[in-house]
């Protein structure tokens, strides 16, 4: 046996106690005649002490040790003179009589302290050693619970947890498939499933009625910021629902998530939005609602005045700053290069300070007078000390650089606390999105999705008016999740296929499974995807996804650690009858 | 709302409410003035009754329903007056006076009854119907009970799940991997993992103490009876434990799974078999120890009188089949055709009755006398009425001759009852094998399996001599899980590779990132996986496992509902920088 007690649990109540621990060594420090080691596990960290004078040997051996060596001891637990009450185990240590070791250790690349040296191509090629951080380790452990409590949550529900295939077809449209040779049928290939859609459908057909899986997806597709090509998804779909249905259930999973595991209670139910009102009021379809400054439409306020800017725009937006009528000028170039950034495209940013004496001074004084400019403070309820920035131009384009520059104050003014969190559901979108460039219709969510029973008489007429059953839910600005009721019908989903533009041979040969299962009696049925690595992120205060999962790929998406993706050797191959070729430049 | 409640939960004590119901219509007869439908969800059936008298308009169209309809009704629950105590809404029905069709259905192409008239091709490509069918839907029921139980035992045990990486590197050897062509690195290859091996030994390097993981696992390989080309493991792996660490905590695992799934109370520990032991005593590594019948080595016993067949083998072995004295010609001479058959291979079978009266008669009495027979069945323990069957060669091959019988005759007598189960930890395996093809040795196991201590002396003279720690457990003949303490010491670890014939250059390639993480403080480790589709099968009953997975391939790889594998377009050949080819015929 190894060990008796784990390095986390010790405490006074063993006293006298002789214990044997097994783990490596964290620090080590002689102190005159003694020698101390944390030792430490998963569990936490126990002191060690080695005494020169009564065992000069052991204490030698002790002074040998390096930096994570694993080792076992035996010892008796003591009372410590000098306690750390920061840690659980901090009021005892080991008088240790024995010490065997395990197994030695080279000195590590990089610090494995909270705060480590190590570089981040240098942390994923020796990712074994980054996970012995406690900030890392602690990501992981809270993701098991994450996925622990959403599993007993939706079991207790009377979800079914049932495993898709991960061997598959290849998929319709958007993001690129994964495809796998197959030995036995060469020639042909599976595919790796982007989300499990369409079998998640057949299980409702099926009658299974409840299905959620924890599920890993695949998209080879060039990986921007913070994406993985493998990535992991809360995949749920229900029977005999409505939207509503849904979305109770689903914010019923979240809000228990929040409870269990961040001990965070949402005073409220999960508010509801529609698209069109997320756009006007915050600029963009995820809004984040832990803070106000929303958007006013000033397009009827300012026009008239001759100022060409305002008088030639479509749409005039703008946004108070509580507090910050005392920028500098340096400030407000700042924030103009910020929304004149390529990736924003605004033309310029025009702004209007509320005094203390409540006289508001603009950067178009020329056009505007005092009692236009109080109409502005007014319209977007400015008060002394405010200030408000307006942008004009094309709409979706300005309220897109308005929301950027909300989100950039609110970044700024510290109202984008990681410690607080406001979910909403977004609702109502748009069923297809119209793409210039290929003149065609695209699904928003995908081909699967319900329109609005109410928006059904424009389907063939006006397809781009037609709203859709879809949600997602946002929390604090990130999607989290989303969803849709789906299309149960054959003849309104072979509408759908003709509006995305795709022909009837097309449909068949990509999807008669589907489209015969819904001849054969399919209930109505509705479900929702959550992003688990996303999620995870949130609850454990990251920006990114990859410090919550054990063996990420970085953006080119290899794992440097396995050396992965590379050749295969010519026998394999010759045994899947394909050759690499090279791209022709 | 779809419905107020489910099929399978309304009774007595909601007599006189009016309910909604949603469901398939399962079965439909008229009696006179009144028509009854079956009502069916995944959680039961319930009676709907129309009646011509009070509602003629609505009896008219309840009769118009087909099978696999699906329809909501809204009526009040009131007591049968014909009650069917065989289900738990056997005592009432809804006396319905709304009914709205939601979906109709045309005729299923099987009946959707316990028993098909779908054969297996039938069923598979409109699996979405036959998982309707109670008796499969269960099995999916079950097998999401056996992992939920899993989850929480093993997490309550501190066990983390971990996800490792579905788009790995290559494997060393065994069976073939799948390979995933990447469109960002043209030119190179990931592979789907056959088991997380390497990745959960480095979870335990980097210090996780506990993982495991319910994961898909995936092998290229011709499929043989019953094998799927993707399987889930359960997956484990712990630090700082030896061998009975390891088969106490899944003993553990396995009797709670019996105890919370199917009720089933093991009286004592799973006892301990040692690989020589079993092969002894009951012709292989994998006992059936439900029943006795076990084998003896009769090769001491029956040499020298003259029987060149015994005279010249190299071994002979018996078993006691009890009660069948009384085997007619035929039975014996099927008996004889089954040893025969080509994949059992034995020369013959010789049989000796021992009689009502305590004689004995043998197919060899030509060279064996009354005496000499007393003495096989004083061996074999045979009592009157019972049958000796004798086979004799080569060993291993005649051992698993006996094995193959001592089955047949198991299943003959009933001894082998689905409801009982007996597992057995099988210990102490070689570590390697011998192949005389390639003349090289393989690892029984994998090449990380530790060698025992006390066999060490022979790791470098006589590797062939070595047992391992590793085990197996089986259950009723099946083996549900194998594994063993790990190599965790980089020179051991070499020494094994070079063993399986591995030049440095190779291991380099294939190893180096286990190689590099073994340097910097290895923990002792070891674990175990179970197949979960076996496991699933065997809690269910059945032989296959295909009928525990919600979406199986057959046994040329191939999910015909979704009809994949299949050629992709050379759009997406090109991206990925591949072509196929046709084989050299």
């Amino acid at each position: 046996m190894y060990r008796t007690h784990t390095c986390g649990e010790l405490n006074l109540a063993k006293k006298g106690t002789k214990v044997t621990l097994s783990g490596w060594v964290h620090r080590s420090r002689d102190l005159g005649g003694m020698t101390f080691i944390d030792l430490r596990d998963r569990y936490g960290l126990t002191q060690l002490v080695f005494n020169m004078d009564t065992n000069a040997e052991l204490c030698k051996q002790a002074r040998s040790l390096g930096r994570e060596f694993v080792i076992q001891v035996t010892g008796i637990v003591t009372e410590r003179s000098n306690k750390n009450l920061k840690i659980s185990t901090g009021e005892i240590e080991i008088i240790v009589d024995e010490l065997t070791i395990l197994s030695s250790s080279v000195t590590p690349p990089f610090t494995l302290e909270e705060k480590s040296d190590g570089g981040d191509d240098l942390r994923m090629k020796y990712r074994y050693l980054d996970l012995r951080r406690e900030v890392v380790r602690k990501n992981l452990e809270l993701r098991h619970r994450m996925a622990m409590e959403t599993r007993n949550y939706l079991s207790s529900l009377n979800f079914l947890e049932i495993e898709t295939p991960v061997l598959v077809n290849s998929t319709p449209e958007g993001a690129r498939d994964f495809v796998v040779p197959s030995r036995m049928n060469p020639g042909e290939f599976y595919a790796l499933p982007q989300s499990p859609q369409t079998l998640k459908q057949l299980l409702m057909v099926a009658g299974m009625d409840r299905y959620f899986q924890i599920v890993k997806c695949f998209r080879d597709e060039d990986l921007r910021a913070d994406r993985q090509p493998e990535f992991t998804q809360i995949d749920c779909e229900m029977a005999f629902v409505d939207r509503d249905d849904i979305l109770d259930t689903f914010a019923g999973l979240i809000s228990h998530l929040f409870k269990s595991v961040k001990g965070v209670d949402f005073e409220q139910n999960i508010p509801r939005m529609t698209f069109n009102e997320a756009m006007e009021r915050y600029g963009c379809d995820k809004p984040d609602i832990r803070f106000g400054m929303e958007i006013s439409d000033m397009t009827e306020l300012v026009k008239g005045k001759s100022f060409v800017v305002f008088d030639s725009a479509d749409y005039i937006g703008g946004i108070c700053a509580s507090g910050c009528a005392e920028y500098t000028r340096k400030q407000t170039d700042e924030l103009t290069a910020f929304v004149q950034k390529p990736q924003i495209g605004a033309k310029g940013l025009i702004y209007a300070k509320v005094n203390a004496d409540g006289s508001i001074k603009s950067s178009v004084d020329k056009f505007y007078s005092e009692e236009d400019l109080k109409k502005w403070a007014e319209l977007l309820q400015a008060k002394a000390g405010d200030m408000i920035f307006v942008m004009a131009g094309p709409k979706k384009q300005t309220l897109n650089a308005l929301n950027e520059l909300r989100l950039e104050m609110g970044n700024r003014l510290g109202l984008r606390d990681k410690n607080i969190f406001r979910p909403l559901w977004v609702i109502d979108f748009p069923l297809l999105e119209w793409d210039e460039e290929s003149k065609r219709f695209y699904a928003m969510h995908h081909p699967f999705t319900s329109p609005m029973d109410e928006d059904m008489e424009y389907f063939t007429t006006d397809p781009g008016k037609v709203r859709a059953k879809a949600y997602d839910m946002v929390i604090n600005g990130v999607e989290v999740g989303g969803g849709s009721i789906r299309i149960h019908n054959s003849d309104v989903q072979k509408l759908m296929f003709k509006n995305l533009g795709m022909g009837e041979e097309e449909v068949k040969r990509k999807f008669s499974f589907i489209m015969d299962a819904f001849r054969y009696g399919a209930p109505p049925h509705g479900g929702i995807a959550f992003g688990f690595d996303r999620l995870a992120a949130m609850f454990a205060g990251l920006d990114s996804i990859r410090d919550v999962i054990a063996f990420p790929k970085n953006n080119a998406g290899k794992d440097v650690m396995l050396d992965t993706p590379g050749p295969i050797s010519q026998e394999q191959l010759d045994e899947l009858q394909i050759k690499t070729i090279k791209k022709q430049a």
